[in-house]
């Protein structure tokens, strides 16, 4: 695709801070690049990648409107941005993350790679850390439970798409102390596997199909149970129980949560409790049927619904959110908002 | 549609049991019909129904190639056939399913009017039941577990096709008496919803979705603990937390089963007790990596999963089938082979 | 859905120009009321309709955070607003346009009632006209055709979201008068069906379907051969052979046009004649290879390619649109800043 | 997947036609070693490939149920074998088609290298021919075309799909020499693009889409030629303008042709001009709607429309087919009937 009247016809701003895309190429990066692009206030100077060097990332995605050519990470040629989001796969993401604070970039990364605080954790899930030495500098990007740390952060790990949908379903039973044992039971839409070709993606196996996998191993429990621990330190040690499903869509993401409390919760309680907790946050939606995905896609917002069932006395509590908005790139921008002292919501409405 | 060239191409049989479809407008009934007309050995004499009366079934769905004339349903001219598949709404349907009965008619009821042994029960979540007396002469007709019964039975309560697919996941724990609490996530396509038109359905509210619905209410929750109670008598009352989402496919459904169990369990042990439990199924598949509905779409398989957390200690088993096959449909054809001692893969491979 | 921390956190503009949408509770009504409740400059004061009276938009369209209440249409309550869109079905919309141009407001028609210049060519596709007198007063509102006219027009007529893509692509050959014959086969998702709840839109029979409809009579094409006509005065009768198909999306459509042409006509040619044409439009973006409607998907951009097909002499050209938003609402609103003098890609990039 | 439980259940036939299919890992191969297997009448003795040895095709397609493990193309081991389908891309394909012949096997070649019976046409759009002394002994396999030829061919050269639905829906038109000018627009699900895993593919990218391919240059087009000048001898010189979309299903093809008639064509001579061309055939079914292709979803059917168009005095007909079955591999069945004699619809209803 290669427009010949439109080029040049997006908005963007000259003079904010100056930002990057590392790992444009990938459906997160492309699309942080993206909602950069058309920021009212971050000036999009440069995306970069490994593949589809020379070629115009609106040629790559032609939904994504981004002039800017793609080209290789040339640290020296990026003396003087103000911030990046790095969309690099686990491992390969810290040492870009340390090079680029050495820059005194201030970084998003998109990875898992300083999304632990424990790096004995991250070594059983992941293997050898590459940067340890960095994990004290980041900063869990969740923001609806990290607001205040995020907006001085060095580093923002930005979470994973499922530890989003499930936390923010989760939290106010969380800080109550009410989560006895919880099982996550998520559905992602197929976006989620991003931008990978293979039997997982390709729309005559994944169209008709639901899918469960990485079965009793995703490397997203970790994350969910440490913050869980760090909302409600009186359960250090709750396993959670989290099983991930493809289904046809493109973008959507519905984390179902089933949990046995440590004590009777009544309906009203549960109501208020919900209502206060995410009574001002801009990007919370706290409803009273069962959300479904489409009410969020292409939006930062995440939906969440609780319901007490008396019949097994268990609490059942749904975040729907965006996988790659709200779950991934938005909330990047969320937090970059923060970190340069944006109205929060700024380009995200 | 009318086919000008192929009416009356289909083959189906003279001689063999004369077999009727109450109900063939909705979606169950009228893929009933499809398996019943293309079968080797039954005899399909009619199709009724209370709407679309006089058009042929071929017309009203013209993926099946049913050339018969919807009528109505009207109990004098049905003298001298053998067996009837009703599939008529929950309440509605024992009426029927009972006059079919005084006609000697063999009945397979897709309703729930006959599912539940305990009247009391019935009536917590149907309310009155409408002929109480039959209860008795039904079987419940998850084949696998009822094999021997339904091949003698006046009336086969047909399974819903959650109870259908958790039940066979879950079934090799229930009898080992290993589950102690269960949680069931189930994803269905939207064929489950029926041919009802509303906003469940429509493509474009439904075809970048997931919702989740009749949260924390589900009716098919007591079937599946009266069923479990029957294989492991030492948990009768074992409160099962059942879940039900829409997903945007036709036909497909997935129970995710989340079972924390009385004892550990070893995956080698696990392994050797779904295998030996459908060594001799034919419509049950035990697999070695996790499913996708896509693989038993228009059959009349389930394939089950299971493995071991050792994270949490809980197991997790998958059941696959498409809902209106052996979820539905094609498990009537299977019971009907049963009951008429044919073979009980007939006009299902 | 009632969201009990989120509600009025949509920004909207007082001061700015009253306008209500007639007919929200339908797709495009809805949408409209959609962009105009988050455009900057529009003040939506008032969302009418026939049903769901009393019920939030919101609530009504979750994805779309309306919270304005569905009210009845009346006049005497609307004394003062500056514009209205009519999201009326076809005859039911006149009397509507003519009482709200009675108060002063100025109207953008959904509906094809204003579309077509010739009374007698409406009452052959649609029978007797409500308020014939009004014809003169309308500027058929495809905005690229007819811009300066809809500035200054009374009740703009919205095309139908076939003739914008057909028009789009065929503009340039019909303006050199180079159409000798043209075929035009149009595809588009079930969004066009609107909120109609039938065999049409059910996911289970749409879903995996394609569907040719109103074949050999599609009320669209008097409408494409009269714009045609005014492109290219030397061909005053051509008719144009149209045919409509849905196919399994939700939002998008493609206009497939294959031109016998009246003369040979050059790649190089054709390339710079597309060119030319859109060099200045904001929203027709003309590219080099053949475009999907991913790529206009929740825009109001439509992609134009044209090709000469040296094997057969014909040219073939595509257009590619929303069909729910440059095919409707978004180009009405991009028409509304055209009639209120607002930059023209106000609210809507 | 490893079945544990099922392995062996399927049926097949022990002293019927012995048959491979050469080239099982594509969509096409797969699927007619699928129906192949379960075929009453042939022995389906081995399935080769370049990739995936070792793995069972059960594993590898977990759809199909076909336990034989694929290998190597080894000529020496398959003395014996009656016949081949042979599933290899263009020009790879009539080497193995020739060797295989010289085995004694009869061949169904799914590739286009025995489609064409002029070979300066063939090399003008695929290069040199691998094997140009075999196309003498090859019949076009397009069943209702050819059925007496096919049924003594040493090599049945299968349709593509668009040629067969196109074919299908032109013949009758084709045979009264009343086809003047004829555009078609095909559009197909992503099954046709076979299991190639890139952009085309992605369901995040053609799940929404609608994607016209090989704009003027659509290698189909001299094979729909160059039969509809066999069935119309008086205009062998006619061009057809042949243009192929993708739109998001599996599976499913709709070929709409428009026709420019050499003379006036009313409905009713229309109408008993397609009913007399298909009474007798098994598998074309004309219809007196516009068909959708769910409607002949995994069959061998294809069904046809036709109407004429009294505002532009064109024929407008439409062929509808899986491209999967009656596009390729069933048709390819439907031919190995003939060729051993056995009823054309055998193993295929």
């Amino acid at each position: 695709m290669s427009c010949v009247a439109s080029a040049g016809a997006q908005q963007h701003a000259d003079g904010g801070p100056r930002v990057i895309v590392a790992g444009a190429t990938g459906f997160t990066g492309a699309l942080a690049a993206h909602l950069l692009w058309r920021h009212p206030d971050f000036e999009l100077v440069a995306v970069t990648g490994r593949s589809e060097l020379g070629r115009r990332l609106a040629d790559v995605y032609p939904r994504y409107r981004v002039p800017l050519t793609i080209e290789p990470l040339e640290l020296e040629r990026l003396h003087g941005i103000d911030a990046a989001v790095v969309a690099y796969p686990h491992a390969a993401a810290a040492p870009t993350v340390g090079a680029l604070r050495d820059l005194g970039a201030r970084v998003v990364d998109l990875s898992a790679d300083f999304r632990l605080g424990s790096l004995p954790t991250y070594e059983r899930w992941y293997g050898e850390h590459p940067r340890p030495e960095l994990l004290g500098d980041a900063v869990y990007g969740l923001t609806e439970l990290h607001r205040e740390r995020i907006a001085d952060a060095a580093i923002v790990a930005n979470p994973g798409c499922y530890p989003t949908a499930s936390l923010l379903a989760l939290a106010p039973l969380a800080r109550a102390g009410l989560i006895a044992d919880v099982v996550i039971d998520a559905k992602q839409g197929i976006s989620g596997a991003g931008r990978v070709f293979d039997e997982t993606t390709h729309l005559s196996i994944a169209g008709e199909n639901i899918v469960p996998y990485k079965v009793a191993a995703h490397r997203h429990t970790p994350e969910i149970e440490e913050q869980l621990a760090g909302l409600d330190p009186a359960h250090p040690d709750l396993r959670v129980q989290f099983q991930a499903h493809l289904v046809p869509l493109d973008e959507g993401e519905m984390a179902s949560c089933y949990v046995t409390t440590t004590r009777p919760v009544a309906a009203e309680e549960l109501r208020a409790m919900y209502a206060d907790a995410y009574a001002r946050e801009p990007f919370v939606e706290v409803v009273d049927t069962p959300p479904g995905v489409l009410e969020v896609r292409e939006t930062n917002y995440c939906r969440v619904f609780a319901a007490a069932d008396e019949h097994t006395g268990k609490v059942v509590a749904f975040g729907a959110i965006d996988n790659l908005w709200k779950g991934t790139s938005s909330q990047a921008v969320q937090n970059l908002n923060l970190m340069f002292a944006l109205p929060e919501t700024r380009g995200l409405l």
